[in-house]
């Protein structure tokens, strides 16, 4: 359903348009890790995600009438404001449904890149019903976070993009570990890495309690998380597995990872002090595993791609007093 | 003394060596500015400031004998982080002559690079004769944190890549504000777009009370500074203009643009916010201008160098706290 022809064929629609972000490192992170230590840092992408990927890929692949009526996306923040700037520069009408939690900072720039936003409770409300109400009312066309085949071929440029970066740096292999919620990310890092570097491997990283793609990939059947939220990881945090993207990673992926809040957060300060990048806690679990989970990774070099930086001011003031 | 043949063979050198260091903007920035901003995010480079440039420069283009007995500098501290990995990659000793009220984390990161770090107070002692005494006795090569030819050259090549960027970027005249010292990160600069870019205009940043350049130009003597310190902008705290760095900006600057320590500081949270860039207040003074001081200014685009980001985490909490 996802090929390596449609990875290709997103990163062309999206030449111009997405940032090559840079592959960065630090000889400090590397002495905490005992091994080589790259980081792709998705968090200086437009709208501070590499979800505007994906929503560009998505958006731009539309029938140009679908687009016109516009298009309604879900999302705790980062797919929403990837959509709401890629439905902007294409001039579509954009209804963003998100939970009454999300951080603040991503509920504004939802709104000021020019969406609607509709609020809904997390614990009480079903999203996907009051997508799917919306979307028949308004004519919009739904554009799923994860699920979604342009979606994860959008994602999956950041795979090409480090196979290149790689052999730039003369990485001849490498695990390359993803924050993963429904898998978006890590099924298309997986799928462009299959075609264009298959001695890199990819493993998704989640947090504590929201271990769903883990215990998926053991198990070999998907498997739900108990809680609908409760992590400060709030940009990984999502039921279970897609239905596209976790037949590829069965396939594909090594095993999970599985970090604490505690260590995501004390990779996002080590961010801040040794690369200089804002990563918000969801975006740094793959670089805590990189830095604090060492036993259970191989290699001498690992990627970790930093998701993104949507994080509000408070809460990283907090987390500088208390790791920086 | 500093020529564009300089620059150009010190790109030669740094090439594998430094990064080529992304140009960021957004939406929001320029919604502040009323125009066009583009950020070249110099805090990414290797030790959180453009300082590795020259002080690669400078070491690499050392004679090797005089190299293997060691190099000396003294510095606020990106100076002196930029010169201790050039030396530890080219295996050569490293002593650094740091203020003992400089940034602890600029202190610690250069002991960790592996240089010997000598304290001094500012008010009360004289850097230069320290250096002068140490550098005799261990037959160490001074190498000037901007009043050197060859460190000038290695901040040049920033110019270079920016002409090259805006092109990229269909950029076609911009002014090109640099948070500015001594001069030697704006008077490369200068060079690099005298050659490379002729309609783009470099101006040089400073913060209130200590803005001996801004002076300096407009008076076309060299002006001093009253206080010795005494900005939260460290990185750009110098006593006045040097020698070699004046003449040049006198010939191809703008004026200068003077800057509040608050306006710095508030930069530097609108650069985690909107460009999810760590960005220390000396670095931010040129994004501050952009952002603050528009009136000043020409033209539908400026290009801000933000040029580092080490900055101690409980200070940018606070600036968190105040501006984010």
């Amino acid at each position: 359903m996802v090929s390596i022809e449609m990875i290709v064929a997103a990163r062309a629609r999206l030449r111009g348009q997405a940032r090559r972000t840079p592959l960065l490192s630090s000889p400090f992170l590397d002495e905490i890790a005992g091994r080589r230590v790259f980081v792709k840092a998705e968090c200086l992408q437009h709208t501070g995600s590499f979800k505007f990927r994906g929503g560009w890929a998505a958006v731009s692949a539309l029938d140009p009438e679908l687009r016109r009526r516009g298009v309604i996306a879900f999302s705790s923040g980062n797919h929403a404001q990837g959509v709401a700037l890629a439905a902007k520069k294409h001039g579509a009408p954009a209804v963003i449904i998100m939970p009454n939690d999300a951080p603040k900072v991503k509920i504004n720039n939802t709104r000021a890149l020019g969406a609607e936003v509709v609020l809904y409770d997390r614990n009480r409300e079903d999203r996907d019903e009051i997508g799917a109400r919306l979307s028949e009312e308004r004519e919009l066309t739904l554009i799923r976070p994860f699920d979604e085949p342009q979606v994860i071929a959008g994602q999956g440029t950041i795979g090409l993009e480090i196979a290149e970066q790689a052999a730039e740096e003369q990485i001849a292999s490498a695990e390359v570990l993803a924050p993963c919620g429904g898998g978006g990310l890590t099924s298309g890092i997986a799928l462009a890495l299959e075609a264009s570097a298959p001695d890199f491997k990819v493993r998704p990283c989640e947090p504590e309690g929201f271990d769903d793609m883990a215990r998926s990939l053991a198990s070999g059947k998907i498997e739900r998380n108990v809680a609908p939220s409760g992590s400060v990881c709030d940009a990984i945090v999502t039921p279970q597995p897609g239905n596209i993207t976790f037949p590829i990673l069965s396939r594909l992926s090594g095993s999970g990872v599985v970090v604490s809040d505690e260590e995501a957060l004390h990779a996002a300060a080590l961010a801040f002090t040794r690369l200089k990048l804002v990563v918000e806690p969801g975006g740094a679990a793959a670089l805590a595993a990189a830095l604090f989970h060492g036993d259970e990774l191989n290699g001498e070099t690992v990627i970790a791609v930093a998701s993104g930086g949507n994080v509000d001011a408070e809460l990283f003031a907090d987390l500088l007093r208390k790791y920086g």
